[in-house]
């Protein structure tokens, strides 16, 4: 894929609504990986962490990580932020960016992959290749009709038990293509939740099937179409918006996502033959 | 801290109206570390990652973690998942948790963390002390009027450029005591807002005072507070809830944090001293 530098990103989508469907054109947010790499004088360039962000404020970004850290105080703690160095005629990525700081950071902070060369042999690596596990494709499956899918995130809202206390919980639920709940499970993060509808699946020897669908009570980021696409579901929706990556690899894997699914309306960001009138 | 089962805690907060205080009970999400471990048959049992979670359904969330870094794909894969093993009249933590697959797991998955032992002398170490960085408290600052703060938001909102075309895009914003807006950024991921802002705090040699709030789209975890106490906010405002261990760690650092602040209302879950009638 090639990185964009815009916050947003225009995409194709469908509105389907009492047997009609209209093609619109939307803006989500575009979601991009972004390689954090840091060494202070003397030190080798070490990759420090992959964040999946929107373009846009790169080298605050990488600051404030570094901040969070505990290891940059003041501005004076930071000699250089740079995106890589490319060779003359070479495309920047701006998928890289290197901190450089005026002290020596701990090696507590790196993980154990080695340092990486200064140079830029190494630059166009974070991409989605690197965030993404190879996962099959999704097979086909019968259409279901879009006046159940969006039915569903209330349904999963009234099996919400802790979410009725405290208004601030997500949750995700596997449902079959009939309408029936298999199983739904709240977190305090959405990624925990949806592991957990995974967990139960799997060791109640339930497996995942294409006419399956994902209901999430929140937005829909890569990661998640990406957990999705490894359990096996061929729809997911959700209550609020997907991202850039998460629409792209939904196409790619075969996957239809919904999203502002509420008040009986929805919209389909990719493979809508999986959705019926 | 004590780990809990419970999914959601008690928590006491005020509330803030008309120039009147009242003390009320709430129930905040709970967030606590899990220390994931796995290992295959004749392998040593290593630690795999820690998340922030909400208790309950902790086996699923672990296999189904595996799952998505797609090494487990059927109930068959899984041999045992347990909590540590304790000595009799040990109490059981509930804060680790060990898979044991039926094949070898690469050795990939794996950071560069020391193989831990399969009994328990480290079992307690999954607690908040193994995700905390160190901070100093943050200094006291002279009451801010909740009239102002309850605005906050909103303000926030009105100079978010991506959400008004996406309608999904997290913000966090620095402002003065008086309301002044200092700094906002948007982002698809809400700690990336957050280190955003404290980055460009950083880069443009502008500190973070005590008194300076900070303003979350959305909800407040442990991770926002940590971040929010190594930048040096002593006030969070927040459109959304609180989790158990963001009001723990806002006591124990010092920060005033206000949450579910909607519709000129908010309730104001630690250190309320530091928000005047």
């Amino acid at each position: 894929m090639k990185a964009t530098r815009r916050p947003s990103t225009r995409v194709r989508a469908q509105t389907v609504r009492d047997g009609a469907r209209a093609t619109v054109f939307e803006e989500v947010v575009t979601e991009e990986p972004l390689q954090l790499r840091a060494h202070g004088p003397g030190q080798p360039v070490r990759d420090l962490a992959v964040t999946m962000r929107t373009p846009g404020h790169d080298f605050e970004l990488a600051v404030g990580y570094l901040a969070s850290l505990g290891v940059v105080h003041e501005g004076a703690d930071v000699r250089e932020v740079r995106y890589c160095d490319v060779e003359p005629g070479e495309p920047q990525l701006y998928n890289v960016v290197t901190v450089v700081t005026s002290h020596a950071l701990p090696d507590r902070l790196f993980g154990r992959v080695a340092p990486v060369g200064a140079s830029c042999g190494t630059c166009g690596s974070a991409s989605i290749d690197d965030v993404i596990v190879a996962t099959a494709p999704i097979g086909p499956s019968a259409p279901i009709a879009v006046t159940l899918l969006v039915d569903l995130p209330e349904r999963l809202r009234g099996s919400q038990r802790v979410f009725e206390l405290t208004g601030g919980i997500h949750a995700a639920g596997r449902f079959r293509r009939d309408g029936t709940l298999v199983v739904a499970r709240e977190d305090v993060g959405r990624h925990n939740a949806l592991d957990k509808v995974v967990g139960a699946s799997l060791l109640q020897g339930w497996p995942v099937m294409a006419d399956d669908v994902l209901v999430l009570s929140g937005r829909v980021s890569f990661e998640m179409v990406q957990k999705a696409a490894l359990a096996g579901f061929g729809t997911i929706v959700a209550v609020s918006a997907p991202s850039s990556l998460a629409v792209q690899l939904a196409h790619e894997v075969g996957i239809a996502v919904l999203g502002f699914t509420r008040d009986g309306r929805t919209t389909v960001y990719s493979h809508p033959e999986r959705v019926a009138d």
